[in-house]
């Protein structure tokens, strides 16, 4: 019987900074990094789980103490029984009344377990030689509501009810399975919309993104009023009226500047307006939606856990539901969401970006559709161009639509020339402008 | 000008998981531990600023892992100037856009941060030579409200709704001061009600809380509602009618479990539910509170932060606040829930107990008294036994109330022998037992 006998963790960072790639309205100058984690086992079969907790540089370090604080939980256990079961295995982590108290389920604990959670899944899909989003759709309802802890959703969503949903879409599978082969899931592409681009680049950038088949883009706005007036008229000018332009505030508004501001860019048609104010304000964001309406309302990146979204969804006061694959607690949360939104028929587009995230979450947003919802109606997975590079099987996307993925396994694999390299602060990357500083 | 010279983390961690002290519905064997911090400078008064995360054991370590991850933001300062405009020292550690991605103002970061703001403040106390509750009620309303952060509560609370606040509650704090000197602040004991305590634990000791002059204690509840029904009719028989017994689930329901188990214990008269259902649930505890009036809910000690606490009381899901003085960003923040408290009229009751809670926790309240709410109506701070002696300057009750503390400060600073004596992993506390696990 193989038993978990590695848990390995990695400080990964890329001096994203340095051109402004990802710079918004609460984030000038990220430095996307991965607190990566690497599970082996001792099977014959050497296969690993790989998974990650993304932050954005400083703090990296925090998250990785963090993943570390929950291999007690993992090494030495049974391979077979851990895998078997990973509802059980998911509360294991969650269920820590000690770690418990560091959140509870929120923050660098939560995204910690994620790590870990979506690193075994990561494991389990290779075993079944499936890429996650296959064999999550291959799964019974009854097997897919195991995976979910319902404690805090009963009030809007029971196993009973979530069954029924998954029940709903079960005959259309097999069909909606070869569809995505075929077509794949639409996109839409933020990198046209960072606040550090210049006018030139945003105009050029969204022209190509036309070109290329997208028929949605996403602008960062809530810097200087006038100056996303500016850009978003741009942009509109640039891609017509048929293309869809989202913009994201990063959370950078009280409610009342959210509502005014969103009224000033209004004119030029937005799709959605993106985490508003703080993800923690279901009342705030309830509130905005009202009043901008038309107008829709996105959230969900920074949205702690299932019982935030309950209420997002409780309230009304979202148009658009956002998962993160590396925030909430893992893949099973996810599910919990996707039937939050599915009972509530509200429409996930999940975010990516950062590094990894989109070869994650396209995952999760395919088994929305061929076993959740059932369709991809106003669904798109935003798409960026960054650091794809650094994976064996990176996400890409063609005409519009991420490609759907085939590989074995949750797309989570860095290429570990990455590791080392970009290891922080003694990586080759890194350690020349340590030496420049001390100098 | 004095620097900033030392930022001195320990891992304090105290076995109470051996005599099942603190066990309630959710963490049946904590063992209490802080994360603990000390700032020093090179001026000549060698005085030293402390403060601390509480945990419950393990991940102890990831929280003194993030109070590092903040050294940086104040080794190198200028003492001076850093704690004279302690609204602008918040915003160093609550607005460092990489470290912000880890919560947003959530966990293990907000956690990491109250320990070094609370560290500023109990410095920055000491130099007046003023207890932090008296430092804080000497200064302006203007000087306040400089403290906090708005961003995020105008909806409910503006800055100038709060100076007036303020301002109305000035022309009483000469005689509020006196008064607070020579009563002290009320107290509850939550000593006889821990979960894991026998009938006849429980009866001696409520007896014994009575005799000393409590008019409130509490009992845990959560486990089984038998054993619930049972222990809450013990206590009332031994108390009497005009004791108020409140009562602490830990988090421990889903909304219709938490209105069925308060009914079960409404016979016997409990004056609070506390934390019914998950702390990130406002609409949850609005639906409870509804369902179990008269009966009061609380909650807090694991809110977040003023965010959460603000939609609290827009949704009218609080008959008491509880703030904790270590889970928001320490006192900045808390100056920003006591003020959100008063401008809707909801008595504030702090959690205490675990290690260290208590000293901190008795100056937020008595400032409140002091300079904002100007009562003690229906106020009443917890009180817990447990591990005062590890400190300089031990909080006290005397006959039901905390007495006023006049000891420069803010109550934090452990005795120097516990830092060592009780180090995890190899103090000597400790490390016999790793001993004994290895062998």
């Amino acid at each position: 019987m193989p038993s978990f006998t590695r848990f390995e963790t990695h400080d990964v960072r890329f001096p994203t900074s340095r051109d402004l790639d990802g710079s918004d309205a609460m984030n000038p100058d990220p430095d996307y990094s991965a607190a990566y984690l690497i599970i082996g086992t001792d099977a014959a079969d050497g296969l690993e789980g790989h998974g990650f907790a993304f932050t954005i540089g400083r703090g990296n370090d925090v998250q990785v103490a963090a993943i570390q604080a929950l291999a007690e939980h993992v090494l030495g256990l049974d391979v077979d029984t851990v895998l078997a079961d990973m509802g059980a295995t998911w509360r294991l982590f969650v269920d820590d009344s000690q770690l418990r108290w560091l959140g509870p389920e929120k923050g660098v604990m939560n995204m910690a377990i994620s790590a870990v959670v979506n690193a075994l899944w990561d494991l389990k899909a290779k075993r079944a030689g499936l890429p996650l989003w296959d064999l999550l759709a291959g799964m019974s309802p009854e097997e897919l509501v195991a995976l979910v802890d319902f404690r805090y959703l009963t009030d809007a969503l029971t196993r009973e009810e979530a069954l029924a949903i998954l029940r709903q879409a079960e005959p259309g599978r097999a069909a909606r399975r070869e569809e995505l082969l075929q077509k794949g899931f639409p996109a839409y592409t933020t990198t046209p919309g960072w606040l550090g681009y210049s006018d030139e680049k945003l105009v050029r950038l969204a022209r190509e993104a036309v070109e290329q088949g997208y028929t949605q883009i996403k602008l960062k706005v809530g810097g200087n009023v006038d100056d996303d007036v500016r850009r978003m008229r741009l942009a509109r000018e640039t891609v017509g009226p048929d293309i869809r332009i989202a913009t994201d505030a990063n959370q950078r508004w009280d409610v009342s500047d959210a509502i005014a501001w969103v009224k000033a860019l209004t004119p030029f048609d937005p799709w959605w307006i993106e985490e508003p104010t703080s993800p923690d304000d279901v009342l705030g964001h309830a509130a905005i939606r009202k009043a901008v309406a038309p107008v829709k309302v996105a959230t969900g990146e920074h949205v702690q856990n299932r019982i935030v979204f309950k209420q997002l969804l409780q309230a009304g006061a979202l148009d658009v539901l956002q998962i993160d694959a590396a925030r909430v607690a893992g893949v099973n949360e996810n599910i919990a969401i996707l039937l939050l939104a599915a009972k509530f028929g509200v429409p996930v587009c999940p975010h990516a970006g950062g590094v990894g995230l989109c070869e994650l979450v396209q995952h999760l947003s395919m088994f929305d559709f061929v076993a959740v919802s059932g369709t991809t109606q106003d669904r798109v997975i935003e798409w960026v161009e960054h650091l794809h590079e650094h994976f064996l099987a990176p996400a890409r996307v063609e005409s519009g639509a991420y490609v759907t993925p085939t590989q074995p396994g949750f797309s989570a694999q860095m290429v570990p020339a990455t590791l080392t390299h970009f290891a922080f602060p003694n990586g080759a990357e890194w350690a020349p402008a340590q030496l420049e500083v001390s100098a």
